[in-house]
């Protein structure tokens, strides 16, 4: 840079964006579209090799902002750039790289998409919502002096240069890695890419050039790992897996794996050496499955729920398992993957755990708010993730609050005469037919209604999972076989031919699906006890939200967003029809999905991001149940089941879709599924 | 504390220092001494507990500082006061709790050595130099408010709490410590001590009130290790332990162990791992000697030469053993006891290591500038560490140089006919009785001289050590046995009964015990050549020194440090004689045994002497024997042995000290001993 030319200012305009300002002369394009808050892509610290700072000037008299932007405005291409030009087919005429083009005068740029820092990805289809790529980490290019005798040592002229290059100071080396630079420099002949993480420390070094570097972000269910491989410099995710938790042999549910950790002496050593081997198994094989180096896993995102997350860290779950229900910690923590035995990924690299709400409201509830924003909605939001305790969010850009109701296992087919989990067999949709007095239902793992088919050719019932039981109790309800109490009406096996006495002789139960059909060669029925079980479930999980909705002082909510694995499998409209869910217009009730495992990719992209979900989780108020006056009264008023004749006419004696074969919603096969 | 006090001023004096100053009158005398600079000790934080803060109030009209100090000056004690008083039988009319007598007016106070937050520690007899006990880490104990239902988490109460009660903020938790924070919380009753880092990070946390924690400085030299026990609170040395460095076995000099490094694959594996072990069996060791738990040992410092350094950071030695001789890094490095596979100490301890100098002039040497302080004077001192390498500082407050020179391993006894370490049975003094032509000499681990006694009684010599062939080279050319060039005089033989020819029939060689003597039967003997080694030794050690002082300007020093083992065996009047180190009053030089181990214990002892060390480390200038154009000149020119004649005439026909058994030195044997 001329110093004559320094304290001439020529004006800079950047398109897309529109920033403008006036800037020094003689300084590169990309140092001066960073003054103007327009950060451009670099790795390679402005020596015209890695291109990704790419710009189109554009030339001509701009009067809308009164200035002349020419050819001679920018310092022509020198020796490198041209190199660079002929070996990538870059026309020099058109697009130049900001870091070696240099501001001579009034300069209008043309930013594209691809050479800004933060990028755009697109979250999912169904969203609106846009997350730029600007995560924790970052890959920096330094060419360093060559050791000489009575010189200073690789490390100090290593800042020096990260200091002269990038105009960063007061980095730090985790010193695990002093070992690595030494031979990092000798091999890349005095030239190491670093990967910097929170601007402050150097978490891995290679030698030469570089230009990878991946993330992991993993929802720890209870039930399911899935992990998410994620390339940090485009945004796009590079590899999905997922696996059973293996802390399912621990205890099927949080709270059995919670007692195991008490009872048994190396119980919580040994859940937690589970979970930790599980997630360095998913790294190894997404990496594997994109030849990706291990290595070149630099950043870590964790989110659980709060037992989950408490295991994680190695902390025993007992608090959570009683009043007053104590989180050890509940903001976000920053802890280097190998303290966690995370060995899978760089040896640097942190593990970034998402902050929990309170004693059940976990990390995957504030991934849930970073993915749904409803803090951020003037709407009124209620989210509900259910599994064995339902995780209730609600509110809006003013007050968000959050409980966590107990629902119990009858949803995941639990203490359900035929229940089973949402696996392939199991009754997932059921329709009376009113017309020939027939049942109808579907079956997880096959797209046809049982009346499409051949007995011979359609996948077997085993059992009924929690969306079934909701369209049984729905349909009977509807169909008037029970009343608003949940109890089958006087005579009920009179009114419909599957409805018939229990053997005790004095309860009704209802065949979904008769010996014949099923694979079991028993009849499934859903009985009067099963009717009352769901009627508990969903009893606590609506006076959790209407206390929620008491507290918040609305007796209405403008959108529905129902998460996880059972979100997706049930139908809004029964949901609804059984009071599960308040009354809100069908079109703005949506499954969500994985919205936990979305959350944490987010963070995983993008470092402010983990700061929004800190302020989230932290302005969140937390409700207890337990301890609320009014739940209990909700909680038996919300027992019965809802007017639905008054609200659903049109419902009554509907036929099952037998034109239309299969979902609702087609993308659902093809999500990622979590379950609590 | 009443809020209409604070606004009224009192004069506090504090004896012994003298401080004094307004302060606000109604807060506590601890509080009002930290605001005049004098730190008062506390641990408890205000809960008339630990009893540390202890100070007494005189009383009386003191017309020097114009005051007058009444008993209704301070508040009388409260409850918690007078139980303590109480308890520990304080008299309360002389002494109080400074954590709770609050200023109502003038006071006179005098903070009682004991109380002081920094205490002075002696660090040894023959020195003046004092340290501050003012460690980076201290204890902080809390009370946390109980987890309530929908309350915060624990760690976010700690916070409070520190914030609260100690006006801390921002601290961060090791997170591998979350799992222990829960279980200590709810043991201690929600009250814990906190052991903070660097007034930043807690790395130990103990259930209800702990007083106790201390640290371990080990000195990792080539040939062994030594480790300090220091009890943090006190300044005190609980234990030292020493061991052979394991490394020993893959190559006995530095140079093997690099070539060891490099030619096994994984040789600097192995290496790293025995240190480590050795250091993890010393503190073990050094724990259990007094009954210390290992996680009350909360804070680590390590020494070593360069490659010793490099080895214990995992760091390839190679680059150590050619041109440019580059170390990886020369910063100190603060790293996680854990990460260096330190597991004999508490989990979140931080290891301290020393500044290295140059490639060759290691964190040991930053301990011994630590230790000496040559940078602080205004008088010339040059240290001298002699082991295979010599390493060397010159300087005073105005410029510090440092070099290495290249002795070789003669005075550790390799290379020499009958040589051997300074181990027992070594002749490591000698001299020539003119009188009666006879040879005295006196081994390691016998205090008599041959000529004191009877032959069946002593130790018998087994070979020679470097200070005893230093002796006998000394006395060969005092007795004009040889000259200056090193060589034997013509017909030597002839001159003294000793004095025989070798059996080439050409070369001379001198017995210093014959066979009847020794324990190996054959005579112990030193040839023409062995002196020609020492020759070479010296050479190159004076040549390294006269290299220094020709770059600092000067041809004399006011004082020499010898430094090491080495330097605690040979005798500075012959070190002179044969011209190893520079002309000096012999009352200025002076053995200062294991400097670097004190060194270490310093920046165990004072954080400040870490930043202390730092900056002396980077100031000194390095001086590359190898490429400097004098060093050869030197090296020659130093290769001849000096004037003798003229500078100790009186030594010409000494008798060996017959009637004061015994060395010089009276507590060398009682040192901690230190080989290169």
């Amino acid at each position: 840079m001329s110093h004559q030319d320094s304290t001439i200012l020529c004006r800079l305009i950047l398109m897309p964006s529109g920033r403008q300002g006036k800037v020094e002369c003689g300084q590169t394009v990309l140092d001066a579209a960073r003054q103007l808050g327009v950060g451009i892509e670099s790795i390679c610290g402005g020596r015209q090799t890695c291109g990704k700072c790419l710009i189109a000037h554009e030339t001509g008299i701009f009067q809308k902002h009164g200035i002349e932007s020419k050819n001679s405005h920018l310092t022509p291409p020198e020796a490198e750039e041209q190199a660079y030009a002929e070996e990538h087919g870059l026309d020099l005429s058109k697009y130049r790289l900001s870091c070696s083009a240099r501001l001579k005068g009034d300069a209008l740029i043309f930013v594209p998409e691809s050479s800004l820092a933060r990028k755009q990805v697109i979250r999912k289809e169904a969203s609106d919502l846009q997350i730029a790529v600007n995560p924790a980490v970052r890959l920096m290019y330094i060419t360093v002096e060559p050791a000489i005798l009575e010189g200073t040592a690789d490390w100090e002229r290593v800042q020096r240069a990260v200091s002269n290059q990038w105009h960063a100071s007061d980095i730090q080396l985790d010193p695990v890695l002093f070992p690595r630079l030494q031979s990092a420099l000798r091999q890349g002949n005095w030239a190491i890419t670093l990967t910097l993480w929170n601007n402050a420390e150097v978490i891995r070094i290679e030698p030469g050039y570089v230009e990878r570097m991946a993330g992991f972000a993993v929802d720890v269910g209870s039930t399911t790992l899935a992990g998410h491989l994620v390339d940090l410099l485009t945004g796009q995710v590079l590899a999905t897996r997922s696996m059973m938790n293996p802390q399912v042999r621990y205890g099927e549910d949080l709270m059995s794996r919670v007692s195991y950790g008490i009872t048994e002496p190396e119980g919580l050593a040994r859940m937690h050496r589970a979970v930790l081997k599980a997630v360095n198994d998913l790294a190894v094989e997404a990496a594997a499955s994109v030849d990706l180096h291990q290595d070149d896993i630099v950043d870590v995102v964790l989110v659980g729920n709060t037992v989950m997350h408490h295991i994680l860290l190695g902390i025993d779950p007992v608090e959570l398992g009683g009043a007053p229900f104590a989180l050890a910690v509940s903001d976000p923590v920053d802890i280097k993957a190998r303290d966690l035995g995370l060995t899978s990924v760089s040896k640097g690299a942190y593990a970034h755990i998402l902050p929990c709400i309170a004693g059940h409201v976990g990390a995957d509830n504030a991934a849930v708010l970073l993915a749904e924003q409803p803090q951020l909605d003037d709407q009124i939001t209620l989210v509900v993730d259910i599994g064995t305790n339902a995780e209730i969010l609600l509110g809006n850009r003013t007050r968000m609050l959050s409980a966590s109701s107990p629902t119990g296992p009858a949803f995941e087919g639990a203490q359900i005469t035929h229940g089973q989990r949402a696996t392939p067999g199991a009754i997932e949709r059921f329709r009376i037919d009113t017309g020939q007095g027939q049942m109808h239902y579907k079956v997880v793992g096959d797209q046809r209604w049982s009346g499409e088919i051949d007995a011979d050719q359609s996948l077997k019932p085993t059992g009924i999972c929690g969306s079934g039981i909701i369209e049984v109790v729905g349909e009977l309800f509807i169909h008037r076989l029970i009343d608003r109490s949940g109890r089958f009406v006087k005579d009920a096996e009179s009114l419909h031919p599957a409805v018939r006495l229990q053997p005790n002789g004095r309860t009704y139960e209802v065949v979904i699906a008769d010996s014949e059909q099923t694979s079991t060669g028993h009849d499934i029925v859903v009985t009067q006890n099963d009717i009352r079980q769901i009627q508990l479930a969903k009893g606590a999980l609506y006076a959790g939200i209407r206390l929620l909705m008491e507290r918040f002082g609305t007796d209405r909510v403008d959108r529905i967003k129902l998460a996880g694995a059972f979100g997706s499998y049930i139908d809004p409209t029964y949901a609804m029809v059984i009071g599960l869910i308040p009354d809100c217009d069908l079109i703005n009730v949506t499954a969500v999905g994985n919205s936990a495992g979305d959350g944490a990719r987010i963070a995983l992209l993008n470092a402010e991001s983990r700061k929004e979900a800190q302020e989230a989780a932290r302005s969140v108020e937390y409700v207890e149940t337990a301890i609320a006056p009014h739940f209990q009264e909700f909680f038996v008023a919300a027992m019965a089941l809802p007017h639905a004749e008054d609200k659903f006419p049109h419902l009554a004696g509907i036929l099952p879709p037998r034109n239309s074969p299969g979902d609702r919603r087609k993308d659902r096969s093809s999500r990622s599924r979590r379950t609590g």
